[in-house]
């Protein structure tokens, strides 16, 4: 745990002319730094928790009348001694007071490194930290209360306390280690078996999360694919209530990737209209069908629209032949049902197609609710512990696989030192979610991407 | 003075995604109907200007860990018991928080209601309540240090204090109505002569300095004019740094009005472009023209260019003779002047030209310098008194020409009635700019301007 000395200062609220705005400052030295540049009362002598009245000076000018929060150390987010200042919401407001404590000694704070300094002064843990990171950028209120729970607690406490038994049992068996020849056994294999049966049991109800979890917190890249003119930028359109993607009767109008997104009960259906697939000479519409294909690979739920006034059954057969390879949840869509053929429609009943039509929304209901019954989650309560962050979700497994190797060494007799550095190899994985061990690049990796004053 | 019980609730911050966002309310029982939602300590218990943590929940549904800031009226800005929420920064959050509020008996404040309260409650004037928003909306140092200077007290005191002793004579010329033909003279002439000339003497200082005052808070709109290809286009981007207009060969290329600003030296020149003066044919650039003749007519500065290589001294001559009629500070240009004739340049010299080329970047500087000379102001320090509103400067004017007729009135020997109407109308118009007058529709008038949240 470091306790760093030098004072940052960010801004914590959007830019934008408005009501307020914040500043924030944290380190040892920041309500003496402050102090330099107000008029009002002497903070050092102010309780903790507290507002006081005044004004930031910078020199003679008077910068702005402002509001000071004092949080001291460690009552404060960071632990250490804060300040947050509430000024006019002008942004030349807001640069003139940062540019003055830049010129008094204060640095300008990176991404997320307030929350760092919480993480590395015991505020919480990595796992906590990061969920508030998920928690300012929920986009729904699934995502938001998972957010929420994680940043609470979560696993955070369960995982602690699980580990430390499994250190015990790592100490007890290195033990045996020094004692080497005498063949002594301090850590009894039956309790090691049931608290490694214990500990995957937790891991594989939070991997079982995880499916909800990334629904919940990436949404479901539901990509519209299908043949060129079969309606699939229309009832982009359609879905999404507006006129995203331009629409034309020329078959071949779409080249780009089109991409949107809806939250539909809870779910954010990230929509990606494609190219038409079909063979083309057009060398940016190739371009186009090869990122359709793409896109393809990667999404987690497919409309595969086909257009029925202008399609045999046989050519259907075919194209859905070609999906076959596909994993993730198909939806079949036939448009255009007012121009089909009456047997055409029999037949495709059969192979589970819903018929719409998007220009005169016919079925439109009832594609959202097929869509929908594809990707049920429940709303998330709270307490609900959901993992929805790969890299536990990465670390879980490398946990249970070392415990896996752990339980299969202690089956076939294997000496102790190969079963200590499988103990110590899960210990390290379990570690790196709560962020009990981690590195200066894995702290980079996840702090660099909050935003600026968190 | 009202007092509104009821609760109003806005943000404070910008839309956005950020480290925090503050969402405020105002009103008699805003700390009761937070506590409802708040879980944490009790805050009716606790001191004014203290913070404290908690959770804001709708109903079992936890929302978000929250800082609550408590203001007890009337030691707050509005003057009632406020609270500030301090959550973290989502949109999503925001809305969660302050539709759960709304679901709970608050209100959504209207544009300016906080400050309109605090405005209402006498927390200060109504000149300083227009400060608030200047200062908000400033956009060089020097607006933003006028308005803090009004809104810190600026002439709002003095005027008050003038407006007292006014009354006061005020009523003495009432009595004397009151005793009819009795000739009795309770308000001595001489002393309301005397403070009519110290209350002119303040006014006309405050007229004098909205010359200055208009110039901080609005800018400077140049505008650039001159014949269709002269390289007006050219000069307003060599002006801003930037490719901000069109700029072709061809004769007639800018057809909108296009404006951009740029601070010189503390003061927001906004440059204006405009389409080139000619005779057209073409519908569009005839509108064009139009609009630049419009433009030219509300410009505060005129950078009027020619170009050196393609016009005649005869030509030049009859353009300025054109432009006569402005009263406006003309900077008469000579753009391509590596194109231009010897003999042209000693001509032009006689009539203040200066001499550039837009494309090569000469004399680019002495422009800047020449277009700061036009347009000098010194920088406003802490304290200086500047009046920057249109209001305050129409009111000081009707004031000072009530106290003309006051003065008129006295020399003349006009009877007590007519002396005490123009008295009362001086004390109307002074009145207004504290806000000692007002009317519900002056107050919307300036309260809607504000924004949501202040």
């Amino acid at each position: 745990m470091t306790k760093e000395n030098n004072v940052i200062i960010a801004p914590a609220t959007p830019p934008g002319t408005s009501a307020l705005a914040i500043i924030r400052l944290s380190g040892e030295d920041c309500i003496t730094l402050t102090q330099k540049l107000f008029v009002g009362k002497k903070l050092s002598e102010q309780p903790s928790h507290t507002l006081h009245f005044g004004l930031i000076k910078d020199g003679d000018n008077a910068i702005d009348e402002v509001v000071i929060s004092v949080f001291k150390g460690p009552n404060s987010f960071t632990k250490e001694n804060s300040i947050e200042i509430s000024c006019h919401g002008s942004p030349l407001i807001v640069q003139r007071i940062i540019t003055t404590f830049l010129k008094n000694g204060a640095s300008l704070a990176g991404p997320g490194e307030f929350t760092k300094r919480a993480f590395l002064n015991g505020r919480f843990d990595l796992a906590q930290a990061e969920a508030v990171a998920d928690l300012i950028n929920s986009e729904t209120d699934n995502a938001r209360q998972a957010a929420l729970n994680q940043m609470r607690g979560g696993f955070s406490k369960e995982i602690r306390k699980l580990r430390e038994e499994l250190i015990h049992f790592a100490s007890l068996i290195e033990l045996e280690l020094d004692f080497g020849e005498e063949d002594i056994e301090f850590a009894k294999r039956d309790d090691l078996k049931n608290l490694i049966f214990k500990i995957q049991a937790f891991i594989k109800a939070l991997l079982q999360s995880f499916q909800q979890g990334n629904v919940i917190k990436n949404g479901v890249p539901t990509v519209i694919a299908g043949k060129p003119n079969a309606g699939k930028s229309t009832l982009l359109n359609l879905l999404l209530n507006e006129e995203r993607a331009i629409v034309s009767e020329i078959a071949g109008t779409t080249r780009d990737v089109i991409e949107d997104e809806m939250v539909l009960d809870g779910i954010n259906f990230r929509f990606i209209d494609t190219a038409g697939l079909r063979d083309t000479t057009d060398a940016i519409e190739a371009m186009g069908i090869v990122r359709a294909k793409e896109q393809l690979k990667k999404a987690s739920l497919v409309l595969y629209i086909v257009d029925l006034g202008n399609t045999t059954l046989n050519e259907i057969q075919k194209e859905l032949k070609e999906l076959g390879s596909l994993t993730v949840p198909i939806i079949n869509v036939g448009n255009k049902v007012d121009k089909a053929v009456p047997g055409l429609l029999r037949e495709l009943e059969a192979l589970d197609f819903i018929f719409i039509s998007a220009t005169q929304r016919v079925n439109i209901d009832k594609l959202h609710e097929k869509i929908l019954s594809s990707f049920h989650i429940d709303n998330v309560k709270q307490g609900d512990v959901i993992i929805t962050n790969l890299r536990h979700f990465q670390s879980l497994k490398d946990t249970n696989d070392a415990l896996d190797r752990v339980l299969k060494g202690m089956d076939e007799g294997v000496t102790g030192d190969f079963m200590a550095m499988d103990v110590r190899n899960a210990l390290y994985h379990l570690g790196l979610i709560t962020g009990q061990i981690s590195t200066e690049d894995l702290l980079e990796n996840i702090f660099s991407k909050f935003c600026i004053g968190k």
